[in-house]
């Protein structure tokens, strides 16, 4: 099934970097798309858009002001990442179970996120109660699900087949395909 | 043993929050401490030695000039994290012995890594292939040589004991200690 992440409250100011990383993040560690709320920011939509079609792959991104709406429409789980939520190691197994029945839905926050999204999601999970990052959060929470395999050759040649970039790789400097 | 990130070519007006993620993603993940190299920027160091005071423990923070004297220096296995390298899970269990008997040096780069980082790394280690975030490589590594127990809660009640903010993991909702 797929996976669909879900960036709330960008800021175009402050998070134009972040939120890149957040997405590409999000393709190399196997979810489907990512969908950005808060401020409009066509820059990082096209950055992420060209590192797709030069890397290969079919993985998407696209704009919606409400956060709301696509969390209301989405049929399948909900896990939003919180350094509040419950540990991701106690609901990992189950979350696994489910991504095999339905699509997954990865909920990351920027500063402050509204009390609401808490009680939408079907998991408040957290990736260690330390303040970190979503970027990280969002990256061991795909590659615990993915349980590593998205690291794997297999799978990067066959989901990114066809790129018009891509390593070889090597013990020491740079190799292209 | 300890384990310290090199974080390589820090730009002030582009890099702020990146470097500050690897920071926070360094203590929250089990390293000791983080050499910054690049521009000069106290209010980075301010804002993560901001956090270690608040959330316990005795992760350092520092800034270097030149890159090349942290790397001369340290004595222990230095492991240099590029998308051209060869997959981390070809090299991890490797790593984790290395830790045993020795202090490790995670380095990461931004943009462009000057050669010399190639032949002064023990290691070059890809987390994948595919372009995507210093920040998540550098979790996703800690993660692996850890083997995720740096995310449970006896590790992290013992590493960052005695802090003035503490979080009680729960369902839905905030909690603290």
């Amino acid at each position: 099934m797929k996976i669909t992440v879900l960036r709330l409250g960008h800021r175009v100011s402050r998070d134009k970097r972040i939120t890149t990383h957040c997405a590409l993040v999000a393709r190399a560690f196997g979810a489907d798309d990512i969908i950005l709320c808060g401020e409009e920011d066509p820059k990082v939509l096209e950055s992420v858009e060209k590192v797709a079609e030069n890397w290969g792959g079919k993985f998407k991104i696209r704009y919606e002001k409400n956060y709301r709406k696509p969390i209301k429409s989405f049929k399948g789980k909900k896990i939003h990442l919180t350094f509040y939520g419950l540990p991701l190691h106690q609901k990992v197994e189950e979350i696994r179970k489910d991504l095999k029945k339905s699509n997954l839905m990865i909920i990351i926050g920027a500063e402050k996120v509204p009390r609401d999204v808490y009680q939408a999601a079907d998991y408040n999970i957290s990736i260690s109660n330390q303040p970190h990052s979503e970027v990280a959060a969002l990256a061991i929470t795909l590659h615990e699900i993915m349980e590593g395999k998205e690291l794997k050759e297999e799978f990067q040649n066959k989901r990114f087949a066809k790129a018009k970039r891509k390593i070889i790789p090597c013990e020491r400097g740079k190799k292209f395909a």
